[in-house]
């Protein structure tokens, strides 16, 4: 089966958004073995959009459109698309319900305007939207299909999901499986000489990609079923992780913080943060995991030094001998985290995050990590390689992925010792 | 003027990389003046980007292609878009030594494949690439123009503004301005209604969007000049503020956080947090803002309610009397933390992000919010309408708005009472 994208909105023409729809929708698609042969952006005009649905119905047999569904004169996908098979737009009972149900749980009524969102083109298989007011809908024609879902990512992914992967379930032919390897701590390019001479190969394919500091591993099969996809996988997926080792965090973990959570939950330990320069990040990191309060019951963000020494009672003179950005002082406030939270492990860090250096030359893209649970602790110095520039958000990410990192770690291993970690001194 | 852009690669069609080059290529171009009527995303076949070329061209004075110009066989946009206008590919001489220096400060000899790169279409007016090895080039034919940029981002971006802009200059008629208004606490469609007379407007063009949570609006105009331009949009911006008064967080800011900095120092005040559902997301996005430290020195995360009490002061028995999620709750939260902290302001949260409701059947989207400076209290209810599925992110994110709103708001008019605002009790 092959595919065409259209990307309505005249805000993606104007680049206010970036279109992450598109990313989302390809890789989705090629994981389903649809061909996605092109991707178009038109903005909200009746003539281009038509135009454009020409030219792709005319060599691919299905367009997927997102956006134009809202509620506003300017939004006409819905009435373009319909119009191109002849289809007339009926009101629909249920999606007007829905769209009532929507304002009420807000606390108000539907305005007049949002009534066009519940018009459905006549015949079409109707995508409910949990997420928001306008439903997205299928439509067929001479084995020609269109699709389409609303522009805001998170209402057309869970609509893509739970409805249009559905309704293309009997148009697939074979199964594509894949899986996704992370791993933290190593390059992509180192990681990827790892496994160079799996790259070559096509089925499974292994293709290795960065993200956000992360370098990932994608393994792909296709085959009739899903098990003969997953029988083709099983060795390779055994060979990586035998060359990666302790750098692989999770094998189909959407994330470092669901690693991290999943671990403590495992091992029956909570811990707690205590932050400077991520300043919040770690716990909003931990909390976006569901079930995040049996692991964790407290974060303090320390921003200043006056607030490291009132709540977590660094010292004066630590901060005077070592600066604020220092290994020392990072021991300090996990300790004093520890006891104040009274959580089985505290992680702190404390660094420079950019876009300027310290007034000493130092940074950005320099953090200190220290990890305890009261007896042991263990501390790691973190250069991003990130010094100028538009470097604040990326130093931010990466310093949060690698205190995420260390809490792992320390579930996994401690007490013992490993390279760099120190006993936690007397007077503790 | 107007132009089409197509994205070359078949990285982009499997959804492996994000395409950040449209939205940069797009936003630069409308502030040139230029209308960006299409964007195209192709695979590398030269079949499909001679199809997509001749679309492009035959509507639209000018197509810029990104990406294609590596030094494997597959790469061919260079190659097909010369052989569209009919221009011989010829050796560059100026171009090969780029190349060839390129590798030497890298430490090694040219590999032969990368001669293809400099190989260029005769009489075009070539771009050089500082930070890569492909240069780009503009050809014209009847008026037409083709403009060819490499993929990475790092060299398109500073091959466009180096090279491209200056080509494009004589070109050019007219300026384009706009101005993006921010909005939040009303919803995108009784926004729009409340404008909707100026959404037909022709110049300047008042187009309303929403994203995550806010309402926007973006007026664009067109003239001469950017004074002429400015002019145009003056009175409608006044118009629009006149209606929708203080639902305006900021104009052309990026965001809450931004806003709310910006006007935590201008007025000299200094915040504090207390969350439990948005759990660091709040003092994460207000250290975003670079030099946030000036207005913010601490935050608490107390997810437990045992947390609430030792390190917030809590009292025991107000969470068994009107439970976690409630406003007395916040209140105190607040209180707490404006005391422990020094800071002129503390603004508290408590509430359900989800995905679960309460045993006691309320949530997820509800949240309890309290500002205060020790003396009054302002209060608020937020109920987000996303009850259900995937709600998590949505309203965390949306609730963080929220406390910075309220920020805001409290920075802006406290200590005068506003609907929702009760003066503090005596027993603080």
């Amino acid at each position: 089966m092959t595919c065409e994208l259209i990307f309505v909105g005249t805000e993606l023409l104007l680049g206010d958004i970036l279109n992450t729809n598109a990313q989302y929708l390809s890789q989705r698609l090629a994981s389903l073995g649809v061909s996605v042969l092109h991707q178009s952006v038109v903005g909200d005009n009746a003539t281009r959009l038509t135009e454009t649905l020409t030219v792709a119905l005319s060599r691919s047999d299905m367009v997927i459109t997102t956006g134009g569904l809202g509620p506003t004169k300017d939004d006409l996908t819905k009435e373009v698309c319909a119009a191109f098979f002849d289809l007339p737009l009926c009101p629909d009972e249920e999606s007007l319900l829905a769209i009532r149900a929507f304002f009420a749980r807000r606390g108000g009524g539907m305005p007049k305007s949002n009534e066009k969102q519940a018009w459905m083109p006549q015949g079409a298989v109707i995508f409910p939207n949990h997420n928001g007011t306008a439903p997205g809908c299928a439509m067929e024609k001479d084995k020609k299909h269109i699709l389409i879902l609303p522009g805001p990512p998170r209402e057309m992914t869970a609509m893509f999901e739970e409805s249009a992967v559905p309704y293309l379930r009997p148009y697939l032919d074979g199964v594509i499986c894949s899986h996704e390897i992370r791993t933290f701590g190593i390059g992509e390019s180192a990681m990827a000489e790892r496994v160079s001479d799996l790259l070559d190969a096509q089925n499974p394919t292994v293709a290795p990609y960065a993200k956000s500091g992360e370098a990932l591993l994608r393994v792909t099969a296709k085959a009739k079923t899903a098990a003969e996809a997953e029988a083709l996988l099983a060795p390779v997926l055994q060979e990586i992780q035998s060359r990666l080792g302790d750098w692989i965090y999770g094998i189909d973990v959407h994330s470092m913080e669901e690693a991290t959570v999943q671990l403590l939950k495992e091992k029956h330990l909570t811990v707690t943060t205590a932050e400077s320069c991520t300043a919040g990040l770690v716990p909003k990191r931990i909390t976006d995991i569901a079930g995040a309060s049996d692991v964790f019951a407290c974060g303090i963000v320390s921003y200043s030094e006056a607030i490291k020494q009132s709540l977590l009672g660094v010292k004066k003179e630590t901060l005077a001998a070592h600066t604020v950005y220092s290994e020392a002082v990072a021991i300090e406030m996990a300790h004093g985290a520890w006891l104040r939270s009274g959580a089985s492990v505290a992680a702190a860090i404390t660094g420079i995050a950019g876009p300027d250096p310290t007034e000493d030359g130092r940074g950005p893209g320099l953090a200190y990590l220290a990890t305890t649970d009261g007896k042991t602790v263990w501390t790691k110095t973190v250069q991003t390689g990130h010094t100028a520039g538009d470097c604040r958000d990326y130093n931010r990410t990466v310093f949060a992925t690698h205190l995420l990192n260390e809490i792992r770690l320390f579930a996994l291993y401690a007490p013992a010792k490993r390279p760099g970690g120190i006993p936690l001194k007397e007077e503790f």
